[in-house]
């Protein structure tokens, strides 16, 4: 239960202390240019340390290839890599190894296993998500081929919310700043609540924000495999993630459907629509427009705040947290957005290829 | 592509206006007393014209026990089951034949397949949750064998909101009223936003909360496969969804983590949280609190008031709907959202019996 | 657990004495031609009482569609099928309802459910092969675009044995002959001791050859999923199957590699192989060449004659069957031998569109 | 499609004269006492260089454990593990770099994927049975919980047959010799036959028999996941094996049922049978009493004779190895038989679990 995809899949493993982590991508198609720099790069975006906002962890988190590639070309066999764990100060955790930390995932695993890795949250860490980020990575490869790109972004930190369409956007501003958000002003409130928020040895939420351009038409599979449902499913295993709304979301709730209906027309020879409502899915379906989400984030649960807990043996405690931590973990999980994201539009390509 | 579920599975099959609706339930285990009346209760809550608020289509909608079932048990093997489709009027859709209907499926099918079944939307209908239903009030008997309960009220009709924590209602009064919101004061409400929404034509959406009571600690896994994430596939799948959250959600992208953690305290020997912003769910794995989780429907597209769009043969052309149609389908949805959930806490709860 | 396949994927139903027989096929690609009649007719191949060898029980055994299909063309969507029940003496059964009949699987079947459905054998009968004798057919229908062609037939029944290559037969000649074996002087000895076992009350096995010409290069998986591999699950999970082998088979085990080995050589551009002990397929993958195989049939356990047995009330006891029953069931596994093949190279070739 | 098994489930990785082999074992539970030992020992078994019958290749194949295994016992995640591939000598392969070796899986990889990693085999090499033998070890450590034993021995060599029913020997001799024969004057005879086509250059095939004792009765799925046809799959998926056949296999097709079928008893309380042509499988499912089965090995294709083919340039040429290669790999292919039977069973026991 640790594979995602059906022809394009990732099985993922690895603890967040234990030797390293990694994945086995399976079908992915043969003499597919594998550009191992684009890769490495995807995970420099993700990787601790990369700005003052993030955690002060330095990760080198290299990635090595195991299999699959011969010669700078995709074999067509499986694609294993890892990254080794250099940075795993053990140590740290020995003060939380018998505790359970508030709205962390240690009572559940103990629970459902009846062990856990006490070491850095084990494999409920978000350190998982390396694994996700190289697999996206080479998903991207596939999509470049066919033009498709995709471009996520913070739209919010906490209250400093950015009230724009992403079509008012330049969306090859992002990586312009530090906090992920396309407009420079927003970015620099964002930073500033970021900023408070460390001081105060707390944390904060946010919400992203994902467009994915130029996908086919076509791309989604009826009732239970829809288009969104699957990339629901993708973005809500990512660690913090509490909600998910493409198109019109949520609001659609309160809206009619005379103002809500995208009305088709032609552009040329192409059907388009008006609007975009349906943010690019149609009964599970692409329908060629862009299509966009959100996703929301919980503020990560390890603050520097001290909190009352209880201990795997039944005592009442407190716990207190000394480690290096991401105050808000928000922008260095857009890659993360980015990278489930292509591995779901690049399955649901290579599945209707073999239905044409 | 049309199944759901890994130990407990439907693949369902079947267009709106074909011979039949139906599915095939693999993974039910045996010596399930097959309660037949309780199943077909379940379907009459999802069938139309079952009260003023829903479209006037008088579907039977009678589920038959194709296979699986033996002297009122279950056998273990697959469970098959069908609705016939009686009162297909395919001639109200030889209109629609060549359109494009705004915000359907016609176009998304059309470029998929190359072909389309035209008549009531073929497999894209919201008739295909007959068989969600179906299979998941089997699944509902497995788990009233240990005690889970679903309780799933609509808590929005376009901007008329319950705006109540589940725990301040009383959650058997839900079927005491057509809208299925268990406050009767808002109930009222909603009703006349729907009545005034039909006179004129048009349609609204809404928001339907469900809450899951009772389900074991330990339940869900790690990464992918978290429970919440699975939910929001299920919960997504359905017709009209544009949106899933659950515990905190959106609203947690605003908090701190001081505020937003759940503190962990002894309930007798009972570890339990003080609050529950993690709507149950830590880790992607059940902590013994109570699930929670809310779903977005869109204003179902089908409209009385002319709309422009294109048809097949790259025409532009206008549509104007005379068929019964619902003017919202969230109420309708109540029993849907239940039956999704409880088919991911019975595959879920199955699945952790060969880890143990 | 009782889905076979892929991309094309049956999930079958089913018991004996149920209401109905059937499957859902999901993955058959849109716009292939749906002959019905074809359909039929191999399921008339199957049925019983087809021919003097075959059990009295005349089974109508007629397919109905429910779903998937519009106009005679697939629509991409799942393809429901069913054949009702309507032979079923169940009173015949009444007798051995408690009875453990002699290797058959009502022991087992006990064992692992804790509950049986014991007229005709229930979800072990094989009836259930109907199910896979439709899905093979349409199956056929997506290889016949593609020119695959799929011969079976019965080249051995007890100790007579059809000691000749395929390719010293005349293929289109299998059906001229109740026993399905193309050399009708074998046949006839084949039919010859079918008559005497009958008369003494006694079954026979036997063996089926299966030969598939015109496979495209390059289907099959590496490591798990090589094609033959997959044929021979396939094969085995027919009822009574109890060994496969391959190309050169059993028999490579006594070979050494310079009289094994398949030279390659040049016919025109095409690259082929002298001799064909690989039986079309090299690391798991086709080559081009014919792929044939061999499935061992054991004789049926269903006897006229009185045998020791034990009953589900721990008593010993004895089981004396009056049933109407095959003598000897190869001949009708023929249809459901190539339907079993067609399906695995009907997957296969539709995974491989995937990846090019 | 490089993943075998349903809960207890191997993604297998790794080219010949790749950087690494390995694998992710998921599904396996925790707290499983993880013996490091007892795993090497099982890939010691199947490395080349153990005996003077075997390659003098000497590959340290030492395995490395990755994630999943915390303080000795398993933590329930994904196991993931590597053997370095050290004494690569891709050098070797330089000659037969464009050619297609007879019998091997160049040209049908070439065909299939558009490239081919041409250094010794790339995936199709009989080194990526590493994985399996590691992922078997650790499902010989679950079912060493419930007491299943696994002896797979030679029981053919060439035209040396080991003509004795498995229960007239000493299953704990197996390890006695180098030929992994129980019998030692059979062995010293497979042993000779060996040595001498080793002195021609030649290779040679053979037989596995493998039985597996104390297996639960009730473990199996119906219709298409048959015990007996997984385990076919899992056995025909080993490299240069040809036929499987279990229990009576081959020669029930010459039988009637009155001798075939195994007669049903009490030995106590305990329902038997007095023979066991069934092989210890009656409709897909375990009855408890011994499983067995036997695997035809084909001879290498890899020989030291001078052969004809063409190459990847369309040329015939000729080609004539001098590499370090098995004259029969049979006796090193026991403990690949072993493993993929274990994981077959471990898979199946747990599936079971969920039905309880």
């Amino acid at each position: 239960m640790n594979t995602f995809g059906n022809l394009f899949r990732l099985s993922s493993f690895g603890e967040s202390h234990g030797k390293a982590i990694g994945g086995v991508i399976d079908g992915c198609p043969s003499n597919i240019d594998f550009d191992i720099d684009f890769i490495q790069n995807e995970l420099n975006r993700r990787k601790p340390g990369q700005s003052k906002i993030s955690t002060k962890r330095s990760e080198a988190d290299k990635v090595e290839i195991l299999s699959g590639v011969f010669n700078g070309k995709t074999l067509g066999t499986p694609i294993a890599f890892l990254v080794w764990n250099n940075d795993a100060k053990s140590s740290d955790y020995e003060q939380v190894r018998n505790l359970y930390r508030p709205s962390h995932a240690d009572y559940t695993y103990q629970q459902k296993y009846g062990i856990k890795d006490y070491r850095g949250g084990g494999r409920s860490s978000a350190r998982a998500t390396i694994s996700t980020v190289v697999a996206g990575a080479v998903a991207k490869l596939i999509l470049n081929k066919i033009g498709v790109q995709i471009f996520a972004y913070v739209s919010q930190i906490g209250n400093v919310k950015l009230n724009k369409n992403y079509k008012e956007l330049d969306l090859t501003k992002i990586e312009d700043n530090i906090v992920r958000c396309p407009d420079n002003v927003i970015a620099e409130k964002m930073i500033s609540v970021i900023d408070e928020t460390k001081k105060s040895g707390d944390s904060i939420g946010g919400i992203i924000t994902c467009v994915v351009k130029n996908v086919p038409t076509g791309i989604g599979e009826p009732v239970f495999n829809k288009l969104h449902a699957e990339l629901g499913k993708a973005v809500l295993s990512i660690n913090a993630v509490k909600g998910f709304e493409y198109g019109s979301g949520f609001k659609s709730s309160e809206m009619n459907g005379s103002e809500h209906n995208d009305i088709f027309y032609f552009d040329g020879n192409k059907v388009r629509t008006q609007t975009n409502n349906s943010g690019g899915i149609q009964g599970g379906i692409s329908n060629g427009e862009d299509i966009y989400f959100r996703a929301a984030f919980k503020p990560t649960p390890t603050i520097l705040i001290k909190q009352d807990t209880v201990d795997i043996n039944n005592n009442e405690t407190v716990i207190e947290n000394k480690g290096r931590h991401d105050t808000c973990i928000v922008p260095r999980a857009v890659p993360i957005i980015e990278a489930m994201t292509a591995m779901v539009i690049a399955d649901y390509y290579l599945i209707n290829k073999c239905y044409l």
